[in-house]
């Protein structure tokens, strides 16, 4: 008989879920919104219902579901403890409370994780055993595949590459810190320096994209500065692991021609081991739905995760 | 029977090695210079025969010799590419032409990362599974334990630390990079800081350090920015990795009552996961045998090696 399990890609706006089969087919699909402003039952509701809904229409063995979150995750104790975009799901129990409800394995893991994951299953990663991830979104997201598998460190929290410091005293983060490379490389990075040169107030990543195809001088200096950034935590992940691929997603890709040149300038000269090796720099490749791979993949592997 | 190793550790002045039994006893030990001015040869015949020497006074089984060397290293193919200290033995079949010599089996690993598997087999880190050490000297030397094990990445040139950028228009490195915290954070570092700021030429940082403890102001200010970098670069790895141990050795370890206050502080700011749980930076505590015991502890583990 046929394994599948379910993946479910929990967002501050979006919650979407696909029932995936252990060869990587997606099965069925669930795509809705996150239901914050109801509050945390409603939300957790709308996750089992999804679940169950997607299990329902199978008949192969269900396996479990994963689940990817924005946040900080322990992983030990399947909660999410600091997220900006979940706040309402804080300090509680995630994991075990959906589990109960499902009356099935559930994995809870930091969405970037997830992403990488996918993108080690299904998408551009597939070639390699080790590989980083990073997501440029409204901050950056990191996920982190050693060995084939999702490096977690002592709690689950590892991989937090947006907040790699970039420029010291540069922009102020949530986090705390100043100068996170999300806070200078993100697509809502992207829009800020676009609104301090004059942009409009409602102006996205994608806007200053167009405008810099249009030759917009400011808009070509904005994807400059934020391919330096990138390239300075880019520089310090080649350093620090001499992985084969570095894989980066999110809004800002289409621009890759315009960021793409600072930030490769800026590995080429921070890194030793980049120019010595056949170090490759790509686009991920399975886009929203490498979380979805990512989820689902881990409930199928969980007797080879690693023991911690 | 007893099985032991022979640990040798060759730098650009000394060259050290001992025999080491499976339960980390030092059975003897052999110290001399690495004789560089006398060319390859002399340094690979004095490597050999110091490995001989330990050989034949013991009794046990010998398991092979570990060898730790500065710089970067493809441990694949068994040589350095890159070594600021060893320059005559770069590109060169160095673990093949030893390990022929000796009829035994040879590893070549990087100085710091053999210090920091020694720190995790006999020194700070017994208790722990992951752990960074970071080597204070003339340049800064990374290693990652990852699972017990060295983490490599694709060619074994993983745990460049002393070149994450933490100062992005910083001082000039030798790797190409400006603002290595190595060039910020390094004996050498704090030398070359304390003749910008009126020292003698010939300052060393144990200088700069009793000039701390009489209350020079200089000096204090000299430890408080190193430590700053150093903090950097920490709370980088902490956001990274998600280990419970951070190490950290060498020369300026004695001044760690005038850096460590400085580098904290910048952790804290730096790594929401610091301040969240809880996260040891601490002394590492087998000083210049830490890649002794490493070294030595490759061989008697070969079988344990991550397959890559």
């Amino acid at each position: 008989m046929s394994e599948y399990s379910v993946g479910l890609d929990l967002g501050g706006t979006n919650l979407r879920a696909a029932a995936i089969s252990r060869d990587g087919e997606i099965l069925a699909r669930v795509d809705g919104r996150t239901a914050l402003s109801e509050g945390r039952d409603a939300v957790i509701d709308d996750m089992v219902e999804s679940i169950r809904k997607l299990r329902d229409g199978q008949s192969g063995r269900f396996a479990g579901a994963g689940i990817g979150v924005p946040g900080f995750i322990e992983l030990e104790k399947g909660y999410i403890v600091g997220s900006n975009n979940l706040v309402a799901l804080e300090q509680f129990p995630l994991r075990d409370e959906i589990e109960q409800r499902l009356g099935a394995p559930v994995i809870l893991e930091n969405d970037a994780n997830a992403a990488a994951m996918g993108e080690k299953w299904m998408g551009a990663g597939r070639d390699v055993s080790h590989l980083v991830l990073l997501t440029l979104g409204t901050g950056i997201g990191g996920g982190i595949i050693h060995h084939g598998r999702i490096l977690h460190g002592a709690l689950g929290m590892a991989g937090e590459l947006g907040h790699i410091t970039v420029v010291p005293n540069g922009n102020p983060c949530g986090c705390g810190n100043v100068g996170c490379v999300e806070k200078h490389a993100s697509a809502t990075a992207v829009s800020a320096m676009a609104r301090l040169m004059g942009f409009p107030e409602n102006v996205t990543s994608a806007d200053v994209y167009e405008a810099a195809k249009a030759g917009h001088p400011r808009a070509l200096v904005i994807w400059e500065r934020m391919g330096e950034a990138l390239g300075i935590a880019l520089a310090n992940l080649i350093n620090i692991f001499n992985f084969p691929l570095y894989l980066l997603s999110g809004g800002p890709l289409p621009a890759w021609e315009f960021f793409a040149p600072a930030m490769l300038e800026e590995v080429r000269r921070r890194s030793f081991t980049y120019r010595h090796t056949n170090t490759r720099i790509e686009k991920a490749v399975l886009g929203s739905q490498a979380g979805l791979y990512g989820a689902a993949y881990l409930p199928l592997a969980a007797g080879h995760l690693e023991a911690r």
